[in-house]
């Protein structure tokens, strides 16, 4: 009888997350709930979900949906300022595959220490439907300094992290799409776009330049031009963007220039998970150098103006460029 | 233009629950991550999971549906004696129907605030399959007295809140099983059980006493025999249970007499969302007067013992009960 007590439910949990719950506000995932200790700071909560079918696909390795799961959380947090905190989990599946699981906890608890980000608890819970992941992760920050969406004001500098495109451009190699037949035999060059729609790369590095020098940030998980016109619209101002200052990897400047896609897919997909922020003309300098000691690339792409317009993007000869679509949405 | 940078989610958003998220620290969801100020407590934190077909059916209302999902956290938060302090949501939908979202948003605002646990965030996904409801909620306890699953001792008495079975047999209801045929000439009472199915009725109004009484604690969720095995495994311990003092409401004890169902199915069944705890003998008398105070029923039903057997369950004459199955388990 004493094997009736332990569910199928609580040998996976203990079986796969237990190991990786090593945080003592998790209880060893033995409770039905975990302890954030506040230590005087805010709490920042973020929470986000991906879906099979929708923010990856049924075939991707268990370990890279696992570490995008996460990830996709703490690129808001890192938008946020805030240091990593905790993260609960939970986790519906059609069915508990060991293969997969192993896999998939294993880039959980990856992650989870290379961030610095425990696993505090979480519930697991079967679905007829397709896996899907919901994270809700908890940073710290010290108290009134969470950085906004809105605070950005005309005279700012529009600056961006990392690279602009590669995921939808990785997303449309995986689909098959003109991307992947103009790179048919390059295999480096899908394998850097596939890598990064599967494993965003969160700034968390750049938290706490962010913190101190950004009047308002978020991250860009759906589209550039789309989520700029939310800080703008959140901030009560426009910008104008420069396109060809916007950070491209050398495999999507390339399809750019052979004319395999236009920088309106580029500004316009999704799965980014960049940091999008206004920094004042005054700490501009302060922000880029934090930003080299912090190993991120940033790129200052366009300024804040005054007005309540979509933000405009520009080419190279100052001609507004057209964007039919400014960002994915679910609805 | 301007309305390409409101997509349908960021609309569907601020249309049903802007208007529910009234704590400051949810910036009106206008931003990426909600701020839970500490004020020098812990922070309990609990995550469930409620997916349509599984937790709830199809047919039921939206209203009921945002209710369960939010109380079943708050089951949680009750049994760890924290006060609600707040939740984020996350919301996967196959479509965004207008009349089912204001159904959904005004039940899950009635609860935020009956239970003063505001929204702070959340997330809205697409997905093809079923409707997934995910929360992650947040409350509030005196540093290092959040009231563990650990922690009862022999001689401790075995107390549950409320009325155990009501759910499981108002989910045979809705599903046309015996219970169903057995009342079929009993709306009333069909309305009670399946009431309970939908609507918890979480006891946030006894955390208090939890927190300062109980030497163990959970909420019933999968079953109250399968539930206090795990109470006890987590304690080092065993328990007696006499079954005849297991609180039934009128419409269970009825299907007990006649025959129509067992003890076994009520003890096993899930969804009771009742607080079972151990109360050191000195405390039970201050234990029932808070409990009756806040206007929660609740009954000595058993002894903690020693030993690391499965709790037994006792019959009127003292003999031991079967439990062919102890408790729900997704996998």
């Amino acid at each position: 009888m004493a094997s009736a007590a332990i569910s199928g439910e609580d040998s996976l949990i203990a079986r796969y997350f237990k190991p990786i719950a090593t945080d003592p506000g998790a209880f060893g995932l033995d409770d039905d709930a975990a302890i954030l200790k506040a230590r005087g700071e805010d709490i920042v909560v973020t929470t986000d979900a991906i879906v099979e079918g929708v923010h990856f696909l049924p075939d991707d390795p268990p370990d890279t949906i696992a570490r995008k799961a996460l990830r996709v959380n703490l690129s808001d947090l890192a938008a946020k300022g805030a240091q990593p905190a905790g993260f609960v989990l939970t986790l519906a599946l059609r069915a508990a595959d060991d293969a997969w699981l192993t896999s998939f906890a294993r880039g959980l608890g990856s992650d989870a220490g290379l961030f610095g980000c425990p696993l505090l608890g979480g519930d697991t819970v079967s679905t007829p439907g397709p896996l899907t992941i919901s994270i809700t992760a908890f940073g710290r920050v010290a108290p009134g300094k969470m950085v906004h969406r809105r605070g950005a004001r005309p005279g700012d500098r529009v600056v961006v992290t990392g690279t602009i495109g590669d995921a939808t451009l990785g997303l449309d190699v995986l689909r098959n799409g003109t991307v992947a037949a103009a790179l048919v035999d390059d295999a480096a060059a899908k394998a850097v776009l596939v890598g990064r729609y599967r494993v965003p790369q969160p700034r968390n590095a750049l938290a706490d330049a962010v913190r101190d020098h950004a009047s308002a940030a978020m991250d860009v998980s759906d589209g550039l031009a789309g989520d700029l016109a939310k800080l703008c619209a959140a901030s009560g101002v426009s910008a104008v963007i420069d396109a060809p200052s916007i950070p491209l990897s050398a495999p999507v400047a390339a399809l750019l220039d052979h004319g395999v896609v236009g920088i309106e897919a580029i500004v316009s997909g999704g799965d980014d998970y960049e940091i999008l922020c206004a920094i004042p003309e005054n700490g501009l300098e302060a922000f880029v150098h934090a930003a080299g000691l912090a190993g991120v690339a940033v790129a200052s792409i366009g300024t804040v103006i005054a007005g309540s317009s979509v933000p405009r993007f520009l080419d190279a000869r100052g001609r507004e460029i057209t964007l039919p679509r400014r960002s994915w949405s679910h609805f």
